[in-house]
């Protein structure tokens, strides 16, 4: 058997577990205060080019979006989303859990909102004189890339930029897959663009070379209040932060995180070929690591004996969509092999 | 520099490093569905002795309880706690957050709560004719080892689960050290006890050899409904839930879990016996592996040159009360240092 | 000025401030206890032919809507509405705040939901093999009159009915409005039907001839543990609520509660024929209370120096949608004064 | 039966009935926003001295201390609260509902809470340096008069002032029975001295001549925001404000709430007369209209034929502590007529 199940069947990238085993013994202090996190944060911020950013690790993407959310709307505030947002779909209701509503907005090309409709939303709640009735519209989510896998070109994300600054309400990007969406072939953005462009984002781990972690940071000087405290308080403060200090320092020491998201790419890339060789019909065909395709059921049930991916749903009758994942992790003979198995 | 700090300074017991690594590149399926899960739950079952046990893996303490505690209750119930437990005092109002109040009871010896006052509360609460103005005690939370080391005798875990059966709540119990307290010379429990007198409890890993993780057990075919969903609403459910399951699978392999812990009591009890040596007076003196001692602020000064260990508060203008703490990675040579020191 | 703002603009109709000066010093039990109370509750179980109904005074819609649904959700769940629902657009969040997610479905004529995309959200979801990470639909909110004037038809409630057996999930209906909704021309339903076709509904107050109050009733034996507790966890337990009951013994004494409704739908009636005489071009013209035209803005201006109404949106750069609303309290001479003013 | 049960078991006071029967068919608008409230705001600024203080009517006791609370704290917080206070005791856990920790003072002298002690709470928390896992202590609560009936002195309050302002913390003062407070003969406070040393505070309606309504007070500009879409989130914004609105503007009419104030206490003080001639044992003897005294058993079963009074707790085997309450409704010769009875 194969997979292209999902971008997290596998453990950490050796290099992270070998920085595990290394360090295994050192005594270090607790709750994120060793020297590993301090390295890791150090790190971080060179990348994305701003020295006072705050970064903070947790172990979850769901964990990771719960905390932001919640520390920065004010009570009472909703977050914006894209109806497709994962907040809103696929998190059990994480974010209601905290008491914040989800306001739903269009999604586009993938997963996209569009900067006019934001805007749109916002004017009208805004100009709305008894809006004591309505929720407010706190702050702007956005997953980059998209639960589909696109991503925004910078313009895109420079215009939420201008709509969000007009009304004074932050950007929050999850970047569960964020090395995937940078090394893209459509992406003209790097890391510093993303830092530059939100108010706080995440630089996914999990899903792109570590055993867990996910890198939140807050970049103008933002920080909510009592973080570590409000992280304690919603059971997510990791008595051994060093497990993802450790593989963080790692992913951005050389490169690794860019060079492994890479791969995801690249065997995507070549995943496409296939499948457009073979005349497989595309459901949505995605610039990063996530390609959603239509397979006719019978066929889809042989190639099941062989290979594994994610069922997505039912498009009809006799055809179902499904999707297949790369990740760091894929080995470019198995894409040859899908190959031969269609 | 020797360390007594606390007991979750190193990262995991080499067994469970090694476990991860050989595991590294096994592709699995994620949220705790993977084999390595199954593995080690069937041989916690297999270890507390109730085969139909429902076993969950969570990455820590806070977590652990904020889910368990926040699931067991009933909306608008109440959970009685001690007022030193960890719960009420340590966890930045995790339980609070929840929506649930945590009702306190007197602490005795270390931390206990007693039987007789459980009952006086549950009776007078049940006897109020004109109740609904006061939360509902809806469970009991303790401690073992109790947050100062006590552990509780069998006869007294019998009372308890007696007054809880007698007014139909649960007994959840938290294992943060529970390794600690099943091998202190004063425990005349095995887990099967603990297992058979509780209706939920978890088994401590961050603290006792491994990187993080903490197995949830629900004994009495009790698992709150959509249990895996609402973990995964309370940001807990890993994607990789792998990572805990294979070093719980590890940690129950030829009793691994209770020969570590039994480190950390041999390492206590020279300790203790250095203590009494050099006439150091306890504050609170433990049979598990945390000991409270009185120093005099000079030589506290003085001692904290050479030794870590941890504040707990200042007795009075010249004495601070200060805990060591051994674990399963103390070593034996270190102590003898210590007394050397002293 | 003449007003068809809204339909809580005046007091109480005379008979329930009547019946609050001669109750007034009679000496009573607090928090819903009293014999005012249970009289009321006794007419509305013999009103609606459920004997054994469990009725609870609240004081306001979004109030009663919250307690309802947080109360008979199970946690983690979420309450299935149409898109245009009252919890979901116009209380502020209240739903999400107690931590439960409202799962939209699209909304029909006027703001009903259908049955066969309650039936397709229900499969859906149940035959989800990996459904942790979705949001549990364990209700059902239907408002009768819907936000926009629309009744249900017997046979469409039967049939949302069929569909929530099905797959065992309860039917709450929001009856801010239920008196106007029963005694309109298009209504086929009586009180009854709703009472037997729904597991809870409210019968509002506030909005049909009492100065505050609702009557929450669980037709099924279903009332939620601790309900009264719940309602003081809430803030929604009045000290006096012989406030609330003394109101309702008066509206379901002699038919009031109907008879005041049907007041508003009879000037309801008058107030669309002179729409219609007048050209008046309608938004949504509905069998109930509220009807939403569309106005020029010149015009909209004119008219509104002798009138009030609602804002509810603007159309285009030209026109304006309004809403024009009759009440228990509208008297006909006014819909004449207004035919005159058009 | 006479009844001395409590001070909220008649309707209101005559003169507010009157108004809500002369105001009955006026039309307003809602929500608050109706010109009764309005007056009734500015005629609660003038009698406080504060001419930009921001007031709010809700319903009851329990909702405004939980919206008041919930609102002035951050997340995360909690509320220091003597352990005998409201909040704690009998809102069965309202505060806890709203994810925030109630923090507990000893209480003192009938439930005060004493300034060194809050003062020793602050300073220690604020001094430990990993304070991460502690609740931070938000804002203070106190009763006025207290639980059991007592009242802070001038000094007290400004002593506990001083200690709030040095950690830059609120105090918000439960006014339930505020008025009996103001009026009693140990009182050496006025409106305004309550207004000018706390931060918010609610004038208690309900048990002081209201249907129902409590006005609250922010007095340092410091409303927290969107104070009125917050009421409506937690189901407390009435839609006929007016309601509240009508009442407070005839008790702040020629001194209306505080002359029938005085009233429940000189028949409390006649009352306490009463207990001292027939030889009564007092539990708690207080200085406003609640007085808690031992009856043997027997005693109390006869007189309970009589006389309703409350049920506090069981003392002995043979002795009960019951409260005897008088309000602004109490008329002198029941008073007498239980001196016959005694």
């Amino acid at each position: 058997m194969i997979s292209f199940e999902n971008d997290y069947s596998e453990g950490a990238h050796y290099k992270l577990i070998k920085a595990l085993v290394e360090t295994d013994m050192v005594q270090a202090p607790g709750y994120g205060t060793d020297p590993f996190c301090e390295e890791a944060k150090e790190k971080i911020r060179a990348e994305i080019g701003i020295s006072d950013a705050d970064v903070f690790f947790l172990v979850g993407g769901t964990q990771t979006n719960q905390i932001a959310i919640s520390t920065m709307l004010k009570p009472g505030q909703g977050v914006l989303a894209a109806e497709t947002g994962h907040i809103n779909v696929h998190e059990s209701g994480a974010i209601e859990y905290t008491g914040h509503k989800v306001l739903t907005l269009p999604a586009h090309d993938g997963g996209k909102v569009d900067p006019a409709e934001v805007l749109h939303f916002l004017k009208t709640f805004h100009g709305d004189v008894n809006n004591d009735h309505i929720v407010y519209p706190g702050m702007l989510y956005i997953t980059h890339p998209t639960e589909y896998g696109n991503v925004y070109r910078k313009a895109e994300l420079q215009a939420l930029r201008a709509v969000c600054d007009e009304y004074n309400i932050p950007i929050y990007l999850d970047g569960a897959r964020l090395g995937y969406g940078l090394m893209s072939r459509e992406s003209d953005m790097t890391i510093r663009d993303i830092a530059e462009l939100t108010d706080a984002f995440y630089i996914g781990g999990t899903k792109i070379g570590a055993l867990c972690g996910e890198a939140l940071i807050f970049t103008k000087n933002n920080t909510p209040e009592r973080f570590v405290a409000q992280m304690k308080q919603h059971g997510a403060l990791l008595a051994k932060g060093r497990l993802v200090g450790v593989q963080f320092r790692e992913l951005f020491t050389d490169d690794l995180y860019f060079k492994i998201s890479r791969n995801a790419i690249e065997t995507a890339e070549m995943l496409k070929e296939v499948m457009h060789r073979k005349g497989i019909e595309f459901y949505y065909e995605s610039p990063t690591n996530q390609q959603f395709i239509i397979l006719e059921d019978e066929r889809m049930k042989e190639l099941a004996k062989h290979v594994v991916f994610s069922f997505i749903e039912k498009l009809d009758d006799t055809h179902t969509v499904v999707r297949f994942c790369t990740s760091w992790a894929t080995k470019k003979e198995n894409v040859a092999k899908l190959e031969e198995l269609l």
